[in-house]
């Protein structure tokens, strides 16, 4: 039901069967690609939330001496491999109830106008909520990658996940 | 030069002298407000990077048990964090090198349309980086309130700073 391949997130259907807590265990893994990252959109989105100059003007990037070149906001790369990720379970059936947090978060190298990213997850627990019999806790760890198979960002995240059968 | 009081940072001049991480150390506080959240940013966000139904539909949204009403993708509320952040960081003249992770994000209550939002920060830590004497490390934690005082995130952020004299 879940395979290690990379699913083409913006083309076929999505899942007519919805998958439950019960149904993921730890090392499950899926791979969701391919956004490919334009100038327009590292501009655009760094305009609405990260208007940083190094996201927006290439001489101000040159002289940055951690990145040198324009470059995505790293909340801009989150928000693209979530998009990922959110548009890969939908075609697996996993319909998360909310999310719940992130953790551990760190960003390697810069995402650059022209690369492609895709965004792969590994299951590393599911848990149930003491006070809640219908759901549970779903937590996996992300790796957004580029065309180069380089890293770019890594981060760990938590969602709510409906059980099939309510908790005695 | 930092004050705990709210910064409209989306009025009057940047901060003409730049901070260094020398000037900065714990327990300083900032607070940037405000950001008016509307139903068609919403939409066009969850569209673009979150489009899971209950922040694209408001029947979708009803029928779910932990949000109840059509809301912000968290991926949304934390990029509104970040501009009102990054802006007021601009006013007070902290101007970062590169973001290096952010940690123990947490959701505590959805962001409705009409909501207005504001960001306060604390800085928790300053580090060296042991092979550059040019930079160090700026760790702080960022509390997102909605107009009713009520936390609807937290985040803990950490970023690249330069040094006004670097190290020996």
């Amino acid at each position: 039901m879940i395979e290690p391949v990379k699913l083409d997130v913006f083309s076929g259907a999505v899942a007519s069967e919805p998958l439950y807590l019960e149904d993921l265990s730890p090392g499950q893994k899926l791979s969701f690609g391919d956004y490919h990252v334009t100038r327009e959109e590292i501009i655009d989105f760094a305009s609405r939330y990260d208007p940083q100059p190094f996201h927006l003007d290439d001489a101000a990037a040159a002289a940055n001496p951690l990145l040198g070149k324009l470059c995505a906001s790293g909340m801009h790369t989150m928000s693209m491999s979530h998009l990922l990720q959110m548009r890969g379970f939908a075609k697996v059936g996993i319909n998360p109830l909310a999310g719940a947090g992130m953790d551990e978060l760190r960003l390697y190298r810069p995402v650059f106008p022209g690369d492609t990213i895709h965004s792969e997850i590994e299951i590393t627990q599911t848990r149930e909520i003491r006070s809640k019999a219908d759901r549970g806790l779903l937590d996996y760890l992300t790796t957004v990658l580029n065309q180069h198979g380089e890293k770019v960002m890594t981060y760990r995240s938590t969602l709510f996940m409906a059980r099939r059968s309510p908790r005695n």
